[in-house]
């Protein structure tokens, strides 16, 4: 159960014309579900800081099955996992982050975006990870 | 639309000027359009710690092509993009980190000040900034 | 002069095809002209350890716009720049990674693969690099 | 005895000076008695992959008190120091960096260039260095 590079070349694919539908600068992460980077496109003019923000937000939505978003609402000060963003080598908390599943909803990977508004962002995350559950690509439907 | 070293050079004196005007000591760091260092100097007696804080805090501004503290007003408790720090191996986002602009507008680097107050740091990196615009400099016109 | 993200697709699936039509499995890193990571691919079943191995070859052929197997034979025990590696996070410099030259013959930035020998890791990424050297794309013509 | 700011840009300005006469495109650092960077600069078209080298030279420099050169003839393999680059965050240890004495032949600081040949480098931080022996400035005769 493990996302395939034709999947996350669709997913990237995705999430690209997402943010051009939207005019929305990004840099794309997708990780597989050893949370590990398995393909990555930085858009022209999008943020410097952001290549590594997004392969971050793939990263952590992996490493925690969730939403980046939601996970950012329990690292607030007070929060029951205040400042975890000091493990993993950075986390990245806040929305733009959001794992990917197979047709049978098994998490195979995530997807990471950065660049744009938090709320661009998770919008671009989620049209990048449902990509692969509308592909009939050979490899996905066998 | 890269900063040449010679205007890294003028943004260095005119940042040490401003600083020596008002008696603050500090760490003067430039970087280039890819956030690669191009010019730095550390005043003496300035702090020690600072000579990493004001190479961060150049970084940090043309990462996401910002005053830094515009950027540390989104990352508090709370904001939207709360703990973005832990990525890109560190970033500052209270003030002193400019970007700099051409004549044309164009951003080709950042200058970053750590050493003063906040306002003291930011009101010698605008300093800094603003030189090459004023320049006379024959790399600078043509 | 920065490669453009079509550009680095276009580095991207020319160098898939290659590695494909020689039945190796490789991880395939672009990155620009400042040496930061534009787009990444890494093929199904390929090494887990190439991930990192790709992306530092392809920025070590841009940090000092070479054929990295050109400066592994500097670095051997006896050589002019031994132990060079442990400088900039850490260099890869056996063959696999190639600077792009746009057709003015400009660096543009650079690609690093691994997975296979260094024989193929090194055809693989000159097969990547000249890509665009035959592209009819707009927006490299242009 | 500490390597002053305007010591610090006397060496930086000897070595640019130097470099320039010899057509060769480097990175200057300069560190202070602490090892701290203190002055900096890369020229123009300089190897990107050079400003961390410079920097690392001049630190090695000052971390041992010798000429970087002196230092790789001891690392190599069966060396008395094999592998001793593996500490301090990575050092480099051919040649291109010298410790800056000052009148009284105390050493106050070091200075790494990196981006021409090693014989270029090296001849470039000996006339940085040497730059604050034959100075006039105030601060320094005093």
């Amino acid at each position: 159960n493990d996302i395939t590079h034709q999947e996350a070349f669709e997913v990237l694919l995705a999430a690209k014309k997402h943010a051009e539908a939207s005019n929305t600068l990004v840099n794309i992460a997708v990780v597989d579900a050893g949370a590990h980077l398995k393909a990555f496109l930085r858009m022209d003019d999008s943020f410097l800081g952001s290549i590594d923000v997004a392969i971050k937000k793939a990263k952590t939505a992996r490493y925690f099955n969730m939403d980046t978003g939601e996970l950012g609402a329990l690292t607030q000060p007070g929060g029951i996992i205040y400042n975890i963003e000091h493990s993993n080598g950075g986390l990245i908390t806040f929305p733009g982050g959001i794992p990917i599943k197979n047709k049978k909803g098994v998490i195979i990977g995530a997807v990471g975006i950065s660049g744009g508004t938090i709320d661009q962002d998770r919008s671009i995350a989620i049209a990048g990870a449902v990509a692969i559950l509308a592909s009939t690509n050979e490899r996905t439907k066998n």
